[in-house]
């Protein structure tokens, strides 16, 4: 069944002057408005489905053409949102598509909210919960590889997997309302072994699943890394020889200052998160500032310590306070300058750090910044999972509700141990169930749904 | 006939992440590409023509799905370029876009120049190069009004007027020949009489369509105005007024630095352009400045002056002095603070002042900016060409054009009188066409084409 609600239209476009802008519409007047706005070739009734018509938006009251479009007629239920649509492609320019649109709601449409079309088709069935969120991974994708991991999920393989688990643990449920029910049927401790075996079956499942989490979250949202190291060293250089060589995007972040700028390298698929000027500049000074609380902040909160020593000096005092600060954390140490030092002063070097992966590099001659791209994935994501065939979760809320889905079939089982009957662990499993569903949305509740809308772009 | 070429492929999109991207594939081999990375229900040879189909752009070698999408198939001649089209409508991501566009081009597309999807649509006789031009007007139009005058040459208003004239000048050349060539026929005078009368028609209906332009100018590039007075004048409240009221559009200006920004307030659909801060900033002070260069230039540049006078105080020296720098400009005459005067007074100040447009105004009680919008357009645009019905020029670039055919029928008439034979003001006539046909294209340089073509966004 249809959810059917209201006629929403929006700009689906991103915002600015470009060739072609798009107006979508969607809902049960959507024809209706396209039909008196609209005057092709044929009357929009006669228009077949799926087809892209020529012609003008005309406004019927003062007989202006506002725009010659293309326009697309879309019937339900074979479209995004389920319900019949209608997209206007027509001149990218501010005013037309300010104009048209406005002409859009004058006739009756609902402005859309953000992420309005995609909670329909969710609402409809077109996608699950989790599919619908790979949709807005899928558009603020930072490399292929984000953007390979959120059409995964958009596919629905994770979907799939969770229903699975979800629908197997209702499947226990049953068996133990029916040995409860009707005990005479069964006897209790063979039920008891089985069910046991099955979660815990569901529980390994589940734990394989949030192994890829980490490498997840890294390509979904990028490695923050701090690069740290003496004064000339070359920090400026090996940032300028990354930024010039593997520059990926430049954002600005919503709803902070202008001089804020997110900015990622692309290192073999993936993102390496720097905060541009401002960050930048102060992990430069970084050195001069050892002991101040905010540079252990910058040092604690950073995914990757990058750290850099001149082979030609060797370690001095300051590097070992450096080495001594982050010794739990992932680092990568960087004996920079080695057309400087011969292989008995880089051998000594190495032999002190013997717990840490090193590369050698001279910025000069073009060597290791290769070798550093290879060990950050190495480091971040290899040996894990591979992409393209595996699940991959990229997403802390999914994270969590896993964590929270295990959390449950543990109490289960440490009940089912210590000799609970069978009917008092059933409400874990009832639980672990209500946690996969809030994933994909078979069981979510209004609050959760509508902000993971909010979070989407207008239009979409 | 069809101008044939290589295939080209743009991002027509604005450039950001939004709900929906768009990549535009057009020429011989479009088909041929989207056949291989396009998988949908059918196969990319078996979908009709202007059919939209749901499906996945896969990369062939790699089977990775980079997006699911919907593509348009339109095969020519009934495309925007008259060439075989695809348009790729995916999620409007810059990842998604940036791997869907290399696909295309790795199968064998080029990447299309600015503007050279309208270029085609030119050359391949779609549209004439003053309705190509006024695609990009349509694009940056910054009111309703600039976009309806762009929407009218778009129609090919303009073009059906100057085709006409153009005709017949050419008809015109074609009589003075016979005439030549075959005296037997014909007596020289009454062809030249006839000849005479017809080019002056002519010229009499260019001089109609360049009546216009000044309009226009204004609906297209908008009304620079300036605001002058004494300090606490309330030049600084008006602007405040004016755009927190009328705020259309905020550009950056390319090639400036991002401290610069136009300001465009929308004044009953005429864009009135003032440069911000530093700019705004600077006439605030004008008073102060009088005499210095820089404030001279100012003025000098403006078409619109807005001259505040304070209602309590009247005219005081400064006041005069401005008035007398300003007399042969346009201007209006703002008595701001009527609230604090009375009758006696204001009616003082004005006839001092008589022959400038005159609007009583008190910010502090809201009266008056509603008459001021209505003043610019009345001195801007009133009374001259009513828009949806009349052809307007709007274009620099036309307007010199048709002022140098306009020019060279002059000469041709002056010969005439002066009593040259028919023969010898042949020249002048080939001439005007000539300028003519460089508006519609007919007859236009491929410097000229490049130039024009050269300023339109990518992917138009």
């Amino acid at each position: 069944m249809l959810y059917s609600q209201d006629t929403i239209a929006a700009i689906s476009t991103p915002h600015g002057n470009g060739g072609i802008g798009i107006i979508r519409i969607s809902g049960e007047e959507a024809f209706r408005i396209a039909a008196e706005i609209f005057v092709g070739k044929k009357k929009f009734d006669e228009i077949k489905t799926h087809t892209i018509n020529y012609g003008k938006i005309i406004n019927p009251e003062t007989g202006e053409i506002l725009d010659e479009v293309l326009l697309s007629k879309m019937k339900k239920p074979n479209t995004f949102t389920r319900e019949d649509v209608v997209e206007i492609n027509c001149h990218g320019g501010t005013v037309v598509l300010k104009n048209i649109l406005e002409l859009v709601l004058k006739k009756g449409a609902r402005i859309a909210e953000p992420g309005e079309f995609t909670k329909r088709a969710f609402l409809n069935g077109r996608l699950d919960l989790s599919q619908a969120e790979a949709v807005i991974d899928l558009i603020n994708a930072k490399t292929s590889e984000s953007s390979k991991a959120a059409m995964n999920q958009l596919e629905g393989k994770l979907s799939v997997k969770l229903k699975e688990a979800r629908k197997k643990l209702i499947e226990v449920l049953a068996h133990i309302e029916v040995t409860v029910d009707y005990p005479e049927h069964d006897i209790e401790e063979i039920t008891g072994e089985k069910v046991y075996s099955e979660i815990k079956d569901i529980r390994e499942k589940l734990n394989n699943i949030i192994k890829g989490f980490e490498k997840g979250r890294i390509i979904r949202e990028g490695v923050n890394a701090v690069i740290v190291g003496r004064p000339n060293v070359g920090k400026s250089s090996l940032l300028n020889e990354l930024t010039g060589k593997n520059r990926a995007i430049v954002t600005d972040i919503p709803g902070t200052t202008r001089d804020i700028i997110e900015e990622y390298i692309n290192l073999n698929g993936v993102p390496v998160r720097i905060i541009d000027t401002a960050g930048i500049r102060e992990t430069d000074d970084l050195v001069e500032k050892i002991g101040v609380e905010k540079t252990n902040k910058e040092l604690e909160s950073a995914d990757l310590i990058i750290m850099m020593i001149d082979s030609y000096k060797g370690i001095e005092k300051e590097d070992t306070e450096i080495l001594d600060k982050v010794k739990d954390k992932k680092v990568i140490v960087i004996l920079n300058k080695i057309d400087l030092a011969n292989e008995e002063k880089l051998a000594e070097i190495e032999s002190k750090i013997e717990d840490k992966k090193v590369i050698r590099m001279s910025l000069k001659q073009g060597i290791g910044t290769d070798e550093l791209a290879d060990a950050v994935v190495e480091l971040f994501v290899k040996g894990e999972v591979i992409l393209n065939n595996e699940v991959i979760i990229t997403n802390v809320r999914h994270k969590n509700l896993i964590d929270k889905a295990i959390e449950s079939i543990d109490y289960a089982i440490n009940a089912y141990k210590s000799g609970m009957p069978l009917d008092m662990i059933t409400i874990d499993i009832v639980n672990s169930a209500q946690y996969l569903g809030e994933i994909t949305g078979e069981s979510v509740s209004e609050d959760v749904m509508n902000e993971i809308f909010s979070r989407f772009c207008l239009g979409k």
